[in-house]
């Protein structure tokens, strides 16, 4: 009897919990899915560095760090400390605390992704390291959408940071060499942006595409918006395709870090494939900075960039009312200063996101 | 009356695809799902080089090559030769094309997971790339199986690649040093394993755990058995935990890469929590080199050392009919070169698949 009752007590202890009811997603066209149970951004956090709080989006940041070490020895320190700072904002303002996110998915552009590792650490969240280099963000949510929709998650954190001091001594020279910038160069951005993804909140994401690697030969690292267009072309117009929408159908399509040369490249790219995205385009790294008085040179650019806009200025702009349906299609360059050396093209990557107030 | 026509032919397009019928995925204890449309693993194939192919599980991979250089320029183009090479015999011999696979996730230990993007950059297939350092192939496997469960895929593919020269010269030193290894070194496996994760097979995937970072301050670059076993006993507890099994309920639980260092302190973590791994508990990386003969030290390690068994042993063993059900479990060590020259400790991390031959 006694052992009758523990086997009860452990099958109903085994009861799987299902989370959410009704269908599994589905698959629209070639390469988009769609979110059956409209996963929800429940809270999202987004802190940046001196440069950012001096631009037009200072007032969208939940925190901004006029010591860009953040007190810290070193700059890689400092980064991790910033996604750190961006998820613990995050959960503060939904409320939550770190048991209460199933699986966090994380990425950044240092070398092993070491931010994520060391500014994570703490929080003691099942973690999935993501590497889209500055596409990373929608990565990353995107698959927080994926996990919270098929029901393996009640709740999952997206986050990426980048910071410009880590990025331009590991990709480019350490600062002290004062090296001189290319004008197609872009501005590293010292700021990480977190949301997470539940079935509350007033942003919902509807659908995905996840985006094939495109290389179309671009070989001059000082130039990544030129290498990251033809991706997020593809991306973009496979998504249209497959849902049978047209730019004029979003408020907004925001890319990540085209910057202002990449973004010319997106435009005319799309305009030969009679797809004209030029009232509808906003890019991330264009937004972060004023290059009238700021010296960003083709615009901003890292996992941080797209991250903050997102988290930051995009999310709070939708909550308000002033946008109720865009795009959010991140860009990244999959190249490493190995790969440039030994003489290897930059291949590019999009992935897009269908966000939508509920 | 044509505008109708094209109307309903375009409504007919957009129609979403449901893949597969069912229940969304569950949650079991804390940190387990079960895949309730149980995904397969449809094809697998693992290639390896020279010193793997003179050792004990020779005869279990498609393809091993005697010039590790894979006729290319650099190890770098070598690594990611062999991931294409795992790609190619996977897809093969699963009778299928590229075009066939929805998703392909994919890592490597390489800055900016290099040999997975030049590597998979002529599939042409929806990338999403993992860092998660030798943990890689679980991670991969375990995203896979949620892609495939939750219908948002028809197939996803997992592949993973490691180089012993492209990780010695990135991690430690260019092999032309001739520097001296420590007895707790291990030896980075060049192979590559590759599985594809689908609706038919004789292989499924009933349950997945993805791990927490788990730090007990470990910081001996040249002993990664020993960073790691903390988070393989925390994985593999709470696992047996969640789903209220024994490791007698298992034909064998693999770990990822141990070596003999990280073994023993496995062995000896889950004894002080009263669970005897011991007679039912098998480590990739003693199983890929024969230490007696291979001077490898504390024994393999690396993304492609737990891909390669994976792919070439363990899966193959299984659809024979000698194993049915085993727990597949991941290790990996979250450093970086800088990271460790910082004073930081080595985070490890585990992930954990439950794999039954139906």
């Amino acid at each position: 009897m006694a052992r009758e009752n523990t086997r009860a007590i452990f099958l109903g202890i085994l009861t799987p919990k299902k989370i959410f009811g009704g269908e599994k997603m589905q698959r629209i066209g070639k390469q988009t899915i769609e979110f059956t149970a409209k996963p929800k951004i429940e809270s999202h956090g987004a802190v940046a560095g001196k440069k950012e709080a001096e631009g037009p989006l200072s007032a969208d940041f939940d925190q901004t760090f006029q010591d860009t070490s953040l007190q810290t020895e070193s700059w890689e320190k400092a980064e991790a400390q910033l996604q750190k700072e961006a998820v613990s904002v995050a959960l503060a303002k939904g409320g939550l605390k770190p048991k209460d996110i199933d699986f966090i998915l994380a990425g950044d552009l240092l070398n092993q992704c070491i931010s994520s590792t060391f500014g994570l650490l703490d929080y003691n969240i099942p973690f999935l390291g993501q590497y889209g280099a500055c596409s990373t963000m929608a990565q990353t949510l995107f698959l927080a959408a994926v996990l919270v929709d098929s029901g393996a998650a009640h709740r999952a954190a997206a986050v990426t940071s980048s910071h410009f001091c880590s990025a331009e001594r590991q990709f480019r020279t350490p600062l002290e060499y004062g090296a001189q910038r290319t004008p197609t160069a872009q501005w590293t951005a010292t700021a990480s942006g977190c949301a997470i993804v539940g079935r509350a909140g007033r942003v919902e994401i509807v659908r995905g595409l996840a985006g094939k690697i495109v290389d179309l030969g671009v070989k001059d690292p000082a130039n990544m918006g030129a290498a990251m267009a033809p991706a997020a072309a593809d991306s973009i117009y496979q998504f249209l395709q497959d849902t049978h929408t047209a730019p004029s159908d979003y408020d907004c399509i925001y890319t990540g870090d085209l910057g202002q040369v990449g973004t010319d490249l997106l435009h005319q790219t799309l305009q030969q494939n009679n797809l004209d995205l030029t009232s509808r385009h906003q890019d991330c790294g264009l937004l972060l900075y004023d290059r009238t008085q700021q010296d960003v040179h083709a615009g901003g650019s890292g996992c941080g960039c797209s991250a903050s806009v997102l988290c930051g200025h995009i999310l709070s702009r939708m909550e308000a009312g002033g946008l109720g349906n865009i795009l959010f299609c991140a860009t990244g360059a999959l190249m490493s200063p190995t790969s440039s050396q030994q003489g290897e093209s930059i291949p590019g990557i999009c992935h897009v996101l269908h966000l939508r107030r509920s």
